[in-house]
């Protein structure tokens, strides 16, 4: 067992989940904050030259684990590890967000999924993609591709 | 807070963090075996139809936090968030793998850097990339240019 502790907060546009854009082609251009809280400080130095971060965060408005499920883009079911579904064995989620400019402990960003005031856990730097002619993206190509 | 449990374990060569490539260049090939616990199967149902996934997991064997701190990249300090280093305020670490085979529960993966009996926390399918001309990669990138 692991416990672990919120680092800061999000501040998003975002106050309900039917407000983010979800499902096939869903874009994410929302801009807003992590507020990171000011013990951890320090540890943002040198994040400011990375143009986009990896932000783990908390699924703290999902309730349930559904280990087989529909989400938005698709009507058949697939695996929960397979998607990006709310209710997981253990409620992460993962966004990339552009970062546009730090303040002290405020990263102003581009890109959020997040609720507003939802509680980030970890930050990390980008740093290299999959080359997009090596990536199958499986169920969701399908999708796409009817 | 936040508790969290395993969903699994890592298979991996690596026995000891030394044996890791560690610092600029460093390459990952290793093969190995992603096992989820057998309740947590149905979850990985079309899992296969992708190539490359996230793992989160957990930094099991890493100790107390150093919001600012040397990497085995650059002699120079950097904050916590702008690297990879297990000493955390939340000891979350992710990793980009090539699915290369699924068998039940047991997933064949390329590209490990985790020490065997590692416990994983989630896996999310692998959907885009940034595109390798948007992605600046801050310290990372003058050291490597010096």
């Amino acid at each position: 067992m692991l416990t672990l502790r919120p680092i800061g907060f999000v501040e998003s546009p975002y106050q309900e989940t039917s407000q983010v854009p979800r499902g096939l082609g869903a874009q994410h251009h929302a801009e807003g904050v992590l507020r990171i809280l000011p013990e951890f400080e320090p540890g943002l130095t040198d994040i400011e030259g990375f143009s986009h971060l990896f932000v783990i965060w908390a699924f703290d408005r999902s309730q349930g684990v559904e280990l087989i499920g529909r989400g938005p883009a698709d009507e058949r079911p697939h695996g929960v590890f397979a998607t990006r579904s709310p209710r997981r064995p253990n409620p992460l989620a993962l966004t990339v967000v552009e970062l546009l400019r730090r303040e002290r402990e405020v990263l102003f960003v581009r890109g959020l999924d997040m609720l507003d005031r939802t509680p980030i856990l970890d930050i990390k730097p980008y740093l290299s993609s999959i080359a997009p002619e090596k990536l199958r993206r499986g169920w969701l190509a399908e999708v796409e591709a009817r």
